[in-house]
């Protein structure tokens, strides 16, 4: 999917919501347990429920690798069950020398025909240049990621000036444009969405931690939000695990139906 | 594997090298390719050919994963078939969140009883500890890569002293002793490992890049070993794709041998 078609999608339901498929065998509703695939029929009543409101939905990897290769399975299934017109982001977190992220870009492009990848980049262009050989499919930059750990070397500060996260922001420009680059920028950090916005005025953020992690829907959508659009605002927790029963599909469609009016009014208002 | 076993098998061998199974359907022998699984005949091969001179294996996830359920069976059969003896790293370059990283240890330790998983730090402290949670496995965190790549974000400068991966060095010992954790060191930087081993002077270090990426294993052994050997030097290329026809395994098996040679003369002199 291209940056125009994501910007319609976004347009076409008000939204910029990405549900985050972190499916948990011991989380989802003890009556689907029992199922022949759990995880796929949980994704597949939170994909039902949920579809009218959100442009993206975010598998996260480890969440099915930890089954082996019955995770895997579901996993395929949930990607396979989610309708063209969906941005599918992979929250794999890959990157390595290029021959092997290389690998990693058929995987999740041509294997599973995942839209993006989220990608940590400590290793660099040639980490991330591979993947960015596929038309029309997206690289997620980790930037500044809003876990307590994300401090110990992203807010260092380098001595040509900048924080590393800055340096992150600012190197890769060099490497992809903002028709195939994205960034992760975590939503505790909506203070710090002002300055990234100036360094990357034109790129899609990818925010997660919103709700569970303190983040706030008002203040990322303020600071973060451009002509078009420029924000997937992610939600996990908040909606696949907000009713543990059987109505739990129903109460997660109301919780992305909630947070996609409210990103309605944000769209009418600041895009 | 603890470290004193770890170290016993290396004395048993006279070798600390591991072997890289970054085992791609293209690059294995014509007669393998119609096998039933073909990458897991061609590791199967190459293991029996090489286990009298290798402690370690270390199959490269992107080459399986790329090959969906398929290329993940390969894996799983390859981890199985090696024996208890060898230390087995799942070359992965994961880390993300807490939770999410515990899912990763979980995929790779409990599910495929690897011993360690190779992890890129740029996340910092709980990306890294899930891994930690689990007794006699091993976290191997990304320090100086080799790649090109690698010297973008690694050897900035920061303003209180320190490079990036000197300071990803002196953090993490904060969160694991050598006995859960090493670190990976590109042997292309083999001046660097002097002052490596001033930082982490009992830490193993997984150095890839010798032979192909024009790593020296003399300059690397004589820089990186410590008395209890301290290094595990990783070769992928120049064993397994070293014969492209029938006698691939045994022209293997002479180039692991011809490298474990060399290592015990390094052992018996620095070690």
């Amino acid at each position: 999917m291209n940056k125009k078609q994501l910007f319609d999608q976004i347009r076409a339901k008000a939204s910029y919501l990405c549900v985050g498929l972190d499916s948990d065998i011991h989380k989802i509703p003890e009556h689907l347990r029992k199922a022949d695939d759990p995880l796929f029929e949980f994704n597949k009543q939170i994909i039902d429920a949920t579809i009218d409101y959100a442009v993206a939905y975010k598998p996260n990897i480890a969440f099915y690798e930890a089954h082996g290769l019955k995770g895997w399975e579901s996993l395929m299934k949930t990607i396979a069950y989610l309708p063209d017109d969906v941005f599918i982001i992979a929250d794999a977190k890959r990157g390595d020398i290029g021959n092997t992220s290389k690998m990693y870009a058929r995987a999740f492009f041509e294997q599973m025909n995942c839209d993006a990848i989220t990608v940590a980049p400590y290793m660099g262009e040639d980490s991330v240049k591979p993947f960015l050989d596929f038309p029309e499919k997206w690289v997620i930059l980790l930037a500044l990621t809003s876990n307590a750990g994300g401090k110990d070397f992203q807010n260092l500060a380098l001595t040509e000036g900048d924080q590393l996260y800055e340096r992150v922001l600012k190197k890769s420009q060099d490497w992809g444009s903002d028709e195939e680059l994205m960034y992760v920028v975590g939503a505790t950090k909506a203070e710090a969405l002002t300055n990234i916005r100036q360094i990357v005025p034109n790129h899609f953020l990818l925010v997660p931690g919103v709700g569970e992690q303190g983040g706030s829907l008002s203040e990322v959508s303020r600071h973060g939000l451009n002509s078009e659009c420029g924000l997937l605002v992610n939600s996990s927790r908040g909606i696949i695990y907000a009713d543990g029963s059987k109505s739990f599909a129903s109460v997660a469609g109301s919780k992305a139906r909630e947070l996609q009016q409210e990103m309605a009014n944000y769209l009418e208002k600041y895009c």
